[in-house]
C-alpha cells in the first residue's frame, strides 16, 4: 500500500493504492471530546464505516487509543491545562495485503502538538490507534 | 441474603433479607461527578450511613470502584465523548453470613449502557465497588 | 436471549436460545495474563471465533475491559499483592435482537473473588467487556 | 498529636501522644508486591488492626494510595526498570482530635528513593494513603 | 540544606540555606487545571525558571507528578466530585549538595486537604514530584 | 532538520543534519523493562547524555512516554498477555530549529508490532516521548 498525502487546489488529499479507503481531518483543542466527534464525522463523511455500530465502535476506539499516545497521561486536556493541534489520518482496509479471509481493520494515526497554552511553549506527539472491524 | 428487586404500584422495591439493608438508585449523565453526587444522596435518604465521614468516605470509594467497571477508562465521560445511563444498588451489611466479628461492609453495583451520544449507539456495562466500613 | 447456567452430570453447561453462542470457564491466579490465556482457549475450544485475528482482537480487549472491572487497578494481580479466583462467561451473538444489518459482537462477564493471598481475605468482583465483530 | 521519630539503643522508635497507635517500617525492592507484604506485616506486628478483614481492607488500599505518590505511574517497580528504598509510618487514631463519634482512620505514610537500578540514579519520592476503618 | 517555613508580618517567607531557590503558593479548586496554572506563576514571579521551554517543561511534569499523589486518581477533581486545598512549595537547586557537574532539579512538594465538598468531609494529601532541569 | 534512515554494508544509519545527534536501536520482549534499558544502553553508546543523572533522567521520561503510545494501557505486556517487537530512535537537539537560548531537547520514537504471542497476530503500534534537557 502506497499513501500519498498532498495539497491540491488547497484542498488536502489522501492518495491510497489498492483496498484501502482513507480520510484527513485536523483538530485543536482543550477538551478532548471533540477529538472523538472530528474524527467521527469525518470517517462518516468520506464514507468509511458501514451502516450499524460495529463500524463505529471500533473507529471509537482506535481514536481513544491514538489520542492515548497523544496524551500520555489519562486526564484528558483541560484538566491538565494543555491545548492540541493535531492532524489526523483514518485508514480502512486489510491488516496486512498478503492476508485473505480476514475482514477490514481501522487505524487512526494522529500527529501535532500538545502543551501548556502560551506561544511556542509545545512539542510534537504522535498517537496510532487500530482496531479490528 | 435474598435479594429481590420488584415494581409496587410504580415505586422500585429491594426487598433484602437478614442484616443486610439496601437501596437503588438511577443516573443518566455525561458527567460523572453527577454518579457519586446521586449515590450518595441516594444512601444518605435510605438511612445506610453512620454519622461522621467513615461510611460516607467508604461508600464514596465504592462508588468509585464500581464506575472504573463502568467506564473501564479513568477518563471520564464527557472528555471521551460517552455518556451513560445507570441503576445502581447499594448494600449494606456483612462481607459473609457466617463472619462473626467483622463491621458491615458497603457495596455499589452498577448496570446500564454506556455510549458515544447518539440514539442506540451504546453497549452493556457493569461495576461493583466494595469496601469496608 | 435467555441464558441458563447449570450443572449436568458435573459439566458446566450454558444454554442460550437464540442466535447466541456461548462458553464458560474458570482461572485462578495471581498473574492477570492467565486470564487472557483461559479465556481465549476457552473460546476457541468452543468454537465463537472465525479464523483470522479480527475476531480474537475484540475478544482480546473484552477480556481486557472485564478485567479493569475485576481490577479497578491497572498494576494487575501479582505486584499489587492480590490473587484472584473468576469464574467467566463468553457469549457471541447480535447486540440486540431486534437489530438488523449489524455484525455480531462479543462479550466476556466475570464475577469472582479478590484479595490478598490469605484465607478468606477476599471480596468478590465483577467485570463486563464487550467489543464489535 | 505529636509524632517524634527517634533511635534509641539502635531501634526505631516512634513515640505518638493522644489517642494514637504508630508503628515503623522500611523496605527496599524492584517488586511492588513486597511492599504491601511489608506493610502488612509491620501493622500486625504493632497489634494496629482489629481482628477481622475490615481493618486490613484498609490497610491495603492505604498502602496502595501511599504507593500511587511513590510510582507517579500505576506500572510497578520492575516493569518500569525502577528500585525503590522506602521508610514508611503507619499511624491509626482520629481523623481530627476534635472530632467525636467516628471510628478511627488509618495512615499509611511514605519517604523515599526511586531510580533505575543504578548507583546514585535516584530521586525522592513521598506517598500517603489514609482510610477509613 | 536547611529549609524553614515562617510567617513575618503576615507574609509567607521561605527560607532556604545553600545553592537553592524557592517559593510558596496556595490553591484551593475543584478543577485540577487551576493548579498547574498556580505552580507556573508563582515559579515565574520568583525567577525560578530560565527563559525558554526547558524550565518550565520540568516544572508541568513534577507538578504533574505531585497532583499524582494527591489525587491518587487520574480523573482529576471535578469528575470525581472533589475539591483540594493546597499549600506548596517549589525548589530548584542540586539534586543532592554533594554532586557536581550536574544541571539543577526542580522539586515541587504539596501538602493539603481532598474531599467530597462538604463541610469537614475532607482528609490530608501529600504529593511531590522532581524533575531534571 | 532532515533525518534519513539507511542500510549501508548492513548496518543500520541514521544521518542527521545540522545540530541533532541521534541513534537507532532494535528490542523485542515480553518484559516492558527491556525497553527502557535497551533505550538506555543505545544512547550511552551513542554519546547522547552528559554525565550526571539529569539527560538520562530525561531519557528514561521519553522513553516511558513512548512506550505509552505502544502500549495504550500501564499494565506492561507480560501481564496483559502481549509481545512486542519495536525499532526505536533516540535524537537530542534544539526543540524547534529558530530557537535560540534553550537547552536541547530529547526524543524517543519508537515503532512496530503488538500482540498476543501467536505468529502474525499482531498490528503496528507507535510511540513518541519528548523531554527537556
Amino acid at each position: 500500500m502506497r499513501v500519498l498525502m498532498d495539497v491540491v487546489d488547497g484542498a488536502e488529499i489522501m492518495r491510497v493504492s489498492g483496498p484501502y479507503r482513507a480520510a484527513i481531518g485536523r483538530v485543536g483543542t482543550m477538551d478532548a471530546q471533540d477529538v472523538y466527534a472530528s474524527v467521527l464525522t469525518v470517517a462518516e463523511r468520506a464514507k468509511l464505516l458501514d451502516p450499524g455500530l460495529n463500524d463505529a465502535h471500533a473507529l471509537y476506539h482506535a481514536t481513544h487509543d491514538a489520542l492515548v499516545g497523544i496524551l500520555r497521561d489519562p486526564a484528558g486536556l483541560g484538566p491538565t491545562f494543555r491545548t492540541i493541534a493535531l492532524v489526523y489520518a483514518i485508514l480502512r482496509g486489510p491488516r496486512k495485503l498478503e492476508l485473505q479471509g480476514e475482514r477490514d481493520w481501522i487505524a487512526v494515526a494522529m500527529f501535532g502538538s500538545i502543551g501548556v497554552p502560551r506561544p511556542a511553549w509545545e512539542h510534537d506527539a504522535v498517537g496510532l490507534g487500530i482496531y479490528n472491524l
